[in-house]
């Protein structure tokens, strides 16, 4: 059994390593590559993925899971040998549904889409990326039908983020928020003046500050890196090889709050447990656990006022021309600046979950066809203004502001939100069990955090379920409202405001 | 059979996919990755080799290539279509020779020599890399005797680098070399001031002034990268993603000299024909033809007064205190000074092929087993004493100096000798269709020379063998007169010598 085992982590290695190499590919091509070399690339970006999917469907490998069944049970189900073995065969047993050609031509709809998106943008035409849509839903229900989904067909493909996550369950937390963060955006009638954040920031101070952050969290330059890039991402190409990249804009500092939202990204993925090197337990566990991290050091360390005590002084001496005569608690304000956007990625912590939330009821609409895609756009406008009182002027501001849809990755979208709901649960946990980390924050210690988050969560990559690991280290399931608490505490200490 | 000619190039497309995706693992070890990136690097470079390798060798690939046989005959052997079922089927040959266990324990056993190698270099301590060597070249042996080698067993490592070339045609040219280079460099009495290359130079101010030559000559943006490393290479991951890399060291212009060598090897693959794309002729022929255009941009160019009588009022511009008060002929002078050296990669035009052949000598004696491995540091520094008139002091200095014995990489340094050969005998041709290139160059204009090198030589990849494209381009074999005769001529301008 032993010797299965370990051709098992073998075979594993290889996949990791092909997973992992794919990833440079992508991480050169956003960072890197000289614009010619694209179509190269996307030729070695299929090619590595096919291989990737031959490996992981392999009936050597199917064989292999099936043999270790007894040696599964033998051993604590923490343990690394059960954990592989039960990790590696979840994967397996979801791979071998899809047929290849469907994988294949859903990859192919997915990049046609995503140019047709493009030009549809360039000249606000949504019916160019209509008959894309259209094919990529119908591919959605064939990639369905192959698992068996009892309840909703929308859990199918919000477990490719989330896994054993249940539509049911989302829509009960979204239920709870949606009406509460719509009267706490409501509230806030104050204007907030936030022009200190605009003006010109130099990119290369901007640079310096972001490292002397991140580094003063937990980045160094043995395993870390930070590049440019034009859409921020955050990737591993091993535990000790961390990639995370920005896109410093010198009218203001929002290549800053980028660099510390992939940090949390990155940080999770640093402090898997080394052991799990190339296996399938060294990564995050789910889309939305990772995503808390990222919104973690975004928001609650990030946007802290008691990091900002220690910070503020730093970020006078690179911009000393900007802040020199604004108080920090201006400078604070203007970062927690709460306003309806028409762009998610604009979006305030108050405001972020609706535009979610949004495009969460609008995927299971189209899924059951309750929407029509043609009428996607009016669909997509009306919610945005009952929820945020904004309507866009055109269909680019509109349904086609975002690239997901445009190859049809639903049930991505809600994880960003669930993402803010877990972020909260764990900083009510971290505050519980060290105490008050604010006020280590204010001396510019951030280490006792980061190593808690170690401890409880990063160490254990997808050791268990996220609805296992949220509920060892919180003692509750996934539950909105230490979110909806932390954001009205937070505006009444900011504007004074109280709701509910 | 145009099915199964579709269906060969597609299996093509994916070994070039897998191949070029290691290519990116090793370009980004070099350059970007962070140092504790190193393990998983190894094994992932290790998992793409082992895949591109069964590709490479996989029994369909053979089938295919049998069925094609008719196929290749009824098109024109200049034909796309026969060209790649002919060099396809080379490749296939030549990979499925070697058991794969040979291929596996070759790798481990050069990664092991590779860090021997550097211990020893640490300790001075060649007894820490001879058992390393002594493995090496058991394997060697193995290696050869998968192939039938009727001649010289030492024909077999050559081919690896360069198709086709013979170890006896090797040997003659290099004995026609070695007694008139070791003349000419004796010749060279008067010392050289080449102080104004020693110095200060500022790395950034470098890199601009390397990447406006570079533009010049025929890089641009939409294509190349121009990066920085520990030891300098080129590398392409596709005909339009070209990568260069340098060191720029502030002290000197070694750098500078390095970016014009990797601009050669860079323009040869991106000159290839683009129909090409994905298929095995979509790469320079060999390593000598490679390396001859490396020589040609570096020497024949790079070193040409006519390029530095439009280059130096830039370069004066760029190092204003460095140059202004140097005449463009003393620093023409100062980058073409002849003196021999103990380090190859320090050598000048005249001593470097020296270098090469005494490697090329012992690497037969090594294998013949008449230079023991224990006798060879003892070996080494009397070759160097006899033909460049220097004695290292230690092993570091000597023997050890190059990583390319440390995994026995025998047949790659004579390629070095034979492009400065090539690099004179395609210069001379050129010379001859372009009536004098070097009035373009003294007026700033490189693009006809690149451009009679891309029609001639560079959009051929390995369409034909390396002889066939000497022969056809050159109308001669392999011939070292032109290459001593330009040398002369160069040491009678620069030093009024005049030598045989």
């Amino acid at each position: 059994m032993q010797g299965s085992f370990d051709e098992l982590v073998r075979r594993l290695g290889e996949i990791s390593d092909v997973e992992k190499t794919a990833g440079l590919l992508g991480w050169d091509e956003e960072t890197k590559m000289p614009p010619l070399g694209a179509d190269a690339r996307a030729e070695q970006r299929a090619t590595l993925t096919r291989i990737a999917h031959e490996l992981q469907t392999s009936p050597e490998l199917g064989e292999l899971l099936e043999r270790l069944r007894g040696f599964e049970e033998e051993h604590d189900p923490e343990s690394f040998e059960a954990s592989v073995v039960r990790v590696a065969r979840h994967d397996y047993e979801k791979a071998v549904r899809v047929p290849p050609s469907l994988r294949a031509e859903r990859a192919r709809s997915g990049s046609r889409g995503y140019r047709a998106w493009l030009e549809a943008r360039r000249r606000d035409d949504y019916s160019i990326l209509l008959p894309h849509l259209e094919h990529g839903l119908e591919l959605l229900h064939e990639y369905i039908a192959c698992f068996d989904s009892a309840d909703d067909p929308y859990d199918v493909l919000l477990d490719d983020y989330e896994p054993g996550m249940k539509t049911a369950e989302v829509a009960e937390v979204f239920s709870r928020l949606k009406p509460e963060l719509i009267a706490l955006a409501a509230s806030v009638q104050e204007p907030v003046d936030d022009s200190c954040l605009r003006g010109h920031f130099d990119a290369a101070a901007q640079r310096r500050f972001a490292l002397s952050v991140l580094e003063r969290w937990g980045m160094d330059d043995d395993a870390w890196r930070l590049d440019d890039t034009v859409h921020p991402f955050a990737g591993s190409l091993s535990p000790s090889d961390i990639r995370l990249t920005t896109n410093f804009h010198e009218e203001n500092l929002v290549g800053l709050l980028s660099c510390m939202h992939e940090f949390g990204h990155g940080i999770y993925e640093r402090q898997v447990d080394p052991a799990f090197f190339r296996t399938p337990l060294a990564h995050g566990v789910s889309s939305a656990f990772h995503e808390s991290q990222s919104r973690l050091w975004e928001n609650l360390v990030g946007r802290n006022l008691a990091t900002w005590r220690f910070l503020y002084p730093e970020l006078r001496d690179a911009f000393p021309q900007q802040f020199a005569r604004v108080p920090l608690e201006t400078f604070h304000r203007a970062l927690n600046k709460v306003e309806p956007s028409l762009k998610r990625t604009d979006a305030d912590e108050v405001t972020y979950s609706l535009h979610i939330i949004l495009r969460f009821e609008l995927e299971r609409e189209m899924l059951a066809g309750t929407v029509a895609l043609r009428d996607l756009p009016e669909a997509f406008d009306a919610k945005l203004e009952e929820y945020l009182g904004l309507r866009p002027r055109d269909d680019v501001e509109g349904v086609m502001q975002d690239v997901h849809w445009s190859d049809m990755s639903f049930g991505y979208f809600p994880t960003y939100a669930l993402g803010n709901v877990i972020s909260v649960q764990l900083w009510e946990r971290a505050a519980a069990d060290l105490g008050n980390p604010e006020e280590a924050f204010e001396q510019g210690e951030f280490g006792p955090l980061r190593e808690w988050l170690g401890e409880h969560v990063h160490r254990w990559g997808r050791t268990f379920t996220p609805q296992e690991l949220l509920e060892r280290v919180t003692g509750s399931s996934l539950d909105p409202e230490p979110y909806l608490a932390y954001l009205r505490r937070k505006l009444e200490q900011l504007y004074g405001v109280s709701v509910g």
